[in-house]
């Protein structure tokens, strides 16, 4: 950031009065420009007991396979962006079953969180991010590929759980970008 | 939003190419300037079987009784965010008990998290945005003087499994601002 997006004039980096932080000041009229970590919604979508994964059309990681997950939008909910995202990259009609995974990446600033869902009619397809889609049995989830660590973070608990078919919500984070092998 | 915050030139709202919602675009270099919703990270921090809240020194609902909470910072987790809210507007130091309420706020781009908290050896007291901070029987809660809309609800949702000693980890939203009465 260089310019205040207000006025249109410089910003500088120092701790505004009241505050114990550095932020973005602009130099003229003011505006503090607070910057705030994002939240990344998705879900663990399962149809007769396997689950739906999208390999990826777009970078990063493009060619590995994600689970359905984007960025949350201004003016929706956590539960409406992870059925959003879900629709778009893997054109799947879902039913929410539960919040299940949140894993802060403190070191991008961000919250990934993961529903369980279940697909309405079994259909799914490859949206404009997607190369394709396609269900896995536990057995067949493949790990060498797997995308963002917390996709497999997410992966490992819920196959821990779901034979059991008593699930948890699980809170945790990743702390630096190699701490697990994607 | 009226200037690019990289180049300082004016930006324009349109839909980007291959996006399906309109956005900050600066009409020189191009660069999309996204807006998310932020984070709001707090506890509810109980101690001998009473809850602590603070009475606020800031705008808005200046005076009025709220759970320690505030928005999440870059480069930390939301169990980091809440843990520093809980020690700069109460002055109390907490073990965290788990993930309680997320609550969406869509009209206002925010979402509310929660978690259940014992402060580590009772003292606790008023940190600058705070008048004073107070210890809270149940049937003491200054209902009439809560702050928020989701403090209300997380206060309410606690005080109904307090007994059971058997909290649920619980995902809602208001989608009103008069939705519930402060």
């Amino acid at each position: 950031m260089k310019y205040c997006s207000t006025c249109g004039e410089l910003v500088e980096q120092r701790i505004p009065q009241g505050d114990n932080r550095y932020r973005f000041v602009c130099i003229s009229c003011d505006t503090i420009h607070y910057q705030n970590p994002r939240i990344v919604a998705g879900t663990v979508p399962v149809w007769n007991g396997k689950i739906l994964l999208c390999r990826r059309a777009i970078e990063p990681r493009y060619g590995y396979w994600t689970l359905p997950a984007g960025f949350m939008e201004n003016a929706e909910t956590t539960i409406e962006a992870a059925v959003r995202e879900t629709l778009e990259e893997a054109l799947a009609e879902i039913h929410i079953d539960g919040l299940y995974s949140i894993i802060d990446v403190p070191h991008i600033n961000q919250v990934h969180m993961f529903y369980r869902a279940t697909l309405k009619d079994g259909q799914f397809g490859a949206g404009e991010e997607s190369l394709e889609s396609k269900l896995f049995a536990p057995d067949e989830i493949p790990w060498d590929e797997i995308s963002f660590p917390t996709v497999r973070k997410t992966l490992e608990l819920f196959l821990s759980e779901v034979g059991s078919d008593s699930f948890g919500v699980h809170v945790s984070d990743i702390r630096h970008p190699m701490a697990s092998k994607a």
